[in-house]
């Protein structure tokens, strides 16, 4: 059973059970945007919270040692999402992409927002004209840097 | 010359005055994420606001007009964005855009977050091992409903 | 068994059984282009209703939580549809769709239709020349406005 | 100077010019959205109707026969639209074009809705919640036929 | 079993049991072009004829209700066909698609050829310098008509 | 002035001066569907013809030597025609495609028809439910032959 | 068993086996290039030849009036290939196709190689600085003829 | 003038001054194949056959250093070829290119025909059934080997 | 069992025994980059080294010639690679191609750097701001040669 | 003048004054990779260094602030590369892409090499049987961390 496998018994026994995505964070101790892409097969589980998380789901054991390694991430099922939900943010690039990009450099100089020392968070917010979604995207800057090994 | 023409216009003459992005906001009293993405061709910027970017930036006045309409909106040069600033966030969206549907549901229930009553917001935060790109993604909640109008 | 499994077992069951969509309809009393759509896989059903649609249908009990859950929308089997019947839609947006959006933004201003609160109806309807099929798109306006959550 | 070129001159003369859609529609008397998409390339205007529109507009009058030919009709920048406004409709069809398609096939038999012998309208509607951005596709009902001409 | 499955049931089958799409087509009575796209998935076939066919070609009854729903068209393995029986017909829609687009206008006028109420036929015809295929595209010719349903 | 930039002026030529692809086509006493896919880009145009035809649409008579020469031809804007008088001719390749392959086979054995030696000719038919586009492919049959040239 | 699951089963029993193409050309007598295509669903292989192969490749025996159809052909898993080893083949073509067409027609005329009265060979050729690989593709020159069967 | 610009000029020159190919080959002694590609932009030209050619095609003489530059090759408009006397030898490709592949491998082990240390050759050659185009591509063998530089 | 089928056995089986890919490695004494790429697929295994590898990992035996056969190589899911950590060797070509070309052309003259005879090898260097991820390619320099096989 | 006319303007100008690489990278002393992809677009350059490249190049002095800011990055023309210089580093990443990420992660753990922090290097190597190019990506490896800001 490889990773994609596992992640389509994760996302059928994790509705089946009833479990919510808190409760499966809640058993780990995890942020829960960082255990939702995790099972979602983004991140290697590291194999003493696969234990538990496989149990509470009814995996077989053998998934484990799958889960502990670093996949092949990236898991839209299409290069320009079509869901919804998803979309709105690659929208959201569209529109504002370019703005972003400008304003990194204008404020940090010539570099990049790293998506690897990254989180992710999203709250529900509150206003006068009904509840926000408020995703942040947050990661170290790192500049253009023309940097060797030392030889 | 039509609103892609001007776009390109802006973006060199910007460079060529030596004007920053926040020069131009502070001019028109906007945030400069939305003044950004306006110059860039993402927002029609009103009348009375694009005569003073108009003259500050040294374009012609028979842009005004054509800044102060609805622009076919969306501008990224490709699909799948190469360039890497912009990239990280396509990136970003595909490592955690599943989880992020998810959490949304889970939060809120099925809908999704509007990228039209919406604002993006990009910070500059300490952190001990270095600055960090914070971009907020706001926007209001909508539940799916099957709402017709009244006949 | 996965959301897309289900799916296909629903439109084999539906035909072998001899139900019409709109008896399926009837049983839940719902619109039936909702009832449609989430059947083929674009909407949560409620349990309550999917246990009902389900014995209907003869499928397995163990459908109803994951017909329960928000789907991965969006159901086109390419990015450009083929098959006739639903190509039409495209090529009137490829054909009307600049037009759509020019009046969009002349009567309501900047902005959009939502397709979330949002609902669409097909009508048989008469006319001299032959039956016509009338579908209505019928979202409600949603201005661009840059909105951030209450900190 | 060919179609496309003509069309980008209409677009910008009109904005130059501060005509409405509308207005332009009152000098010819036609439906606002077929005078719209004619404008933006999609219909040949016939020479009567195209010597007015040139004239306010302030066009040269050699584009007069060019807008009274067919065009190469299908406006969209990309396949999949990207512009908001617009993908609004493309995600409709996503979410929704196989339910209208299984209805059609339900309610008239096998075949399609025309996008030939086909109107569309958008009207402004009210709502409790909200104006209501509301597009009717109006089609002929186009049965399967096998048919040969005589012989 | 859905639509596709049986689809590839049914070219196996017919090579395996030795049967032409004429010994087919003879058995329901219809052309042959109809009956060969329609057990290739590009018809429904009515439930007395797809019973014979079912039996001719050994398939299980179960298929017959599948067989006689309108299918999701199009059959094509990739949008351009690479099978060169075939690509040779959409080379010569690159190569003289122009040119019948013009040709149609300037015989009919604004419009179509309908692909709906529509036949094809298929000859073998001699010629000195070698037999010749020669298909014939028959449809009804739609002009552009602006109509609406009556209200 | 390249091929591409001729056809762009014989297109916008053609309906300045008001000539019918007709009255072309009888200057020099050839098929019309040739002589307007020639036109268009898609065939080399003989140097005697070519200045007559230059002479009608006063192009300069630079582009004779240049017509005259095999063309880079395939002359549809995108790989999926958009255009919905040429899209009907690609939509029944793709539900018909299928068939007249298995067609041809049958008939004439393991082969094509050829698009080379090859003709299209397009009539107006009469049908009392309305007039009817017929155009006919009529290709010469090549049979899958294993040759090699004598050494 | 479907054309795609027996040359699958062929690719396989084929190694497992310890077959050479050229033992299974040897067996019935025809071009290796032609055998070892045939083989991998490119050529109908007629049914007498067919047993032999199957029998040495230990098929099942329903394999063979599959393999004796026309096969949907085209072989490659994607549009432009990856392999390095067909790569270069597609490279060779992106970097003197244009030469070759050039040279066709200054040669020939107007007009293609067959790849239907066409062979291919490959030799391995001696040269002081290492062998050779030798590919010719040998296909019959088709001038473009505007030829219609006799009516 | 970069070097597109520069081949675009060839094309057109060569046609108006009535050059073939083989003339403007004799002039610098290569052979006809190289040449042509070369004049198509396919390679660096050396500035002292680079100054004969652009004298006799009467290009500027400043394009003669930017001939001799390698040039970013690859010359086909689409990754799929669409013109038909290229197209056939993609179609080659997909239909053979599978076998060349097993048959390199049968006869030379694991590795390629070079692309680069490479010819092609093309030559009319008598059949008994027509004329035949032959074209041979010739390029060094390359087994996969495992090397790396002296340290 | 096809070699796509062994590669996702061998990545399953090697995660599930706790294998190294360098403990693989070690049993076959062979570079660690061909083993791990080899045993994903990528270079065929000789018998005698594809026996003790699938010993080790718990494979079937017959899975050894199909590892010993040059396999249908390049393994990424999609063209455009989305995996981060494979990514960024995109974005590196995107940014750095056009510069590694000029810089070739200028170094050693018209060619490439060979893809076949090549070597790649990673190294984990010290650098005072972190530890460095150093690949290096390594291919023989070949030169554009017009080279044709002795006749 | 926009940074791509720019780019191109270095393209042409660069050849037509005869100036390597390396004599353009001398006058600014930074290493020759740099200086050659920031004159391709990739890099901004530093005003004072700019002035002196515009100088030898013969640029206008307008080009200086554009080249002076962080470019839209990323120059290949396709998103698969066609130029067989650059093609190979694609094939490479096809070939070995998965090893290289396999084995990062067994030597660093899991994460990427950085593209940002980042240097490439090109040197002509020796070897017996040919020299050699070897090409260093060089980049600081960046562990998956999820660290967020201070608050």
């Amino acid at each position: 059973m490889n990773r994609n496998e596992i992640t389509e018994q994760i996302v059928v026994a994790r509705l089946t059970k009833g479990l919510s995505w808190q409760q499966l964070t809640d058993a780990i101790d995890k942020p829960v945007m960082w255990t939702t892409s995790a099972l979602l097969g983004q991140h290697p589980i590291p194999a003493e919270l696969g234990k538990i998380l496989v149990e509470m789901l009814g995996l077989d054991d053998s998934a484990v040692p799958v889960l502990a390694a670093s996949p092949m991430r990236a898991g839209l099922p299409s290069a320009i999402p079509t869901d919804p939900t998803i979309y709105r943010f690659y929208e959201a690039l569209q529109v504002y992409g370019g703005a972003i990009k400008e304003l990194i450099h204008e404020k940090f100089g010539d570099g990049i927002m790293s998506a690897i020392n990254f989180s992710v968070d999203m709250q529900k917010k509150a206003h006068e004209s009904g509840d926000r979604v408020v995703v942040t995207f947050d990661g170290k800057f790192l500049p253009y840097q023309w940097v060797s090994a030392d030889s």
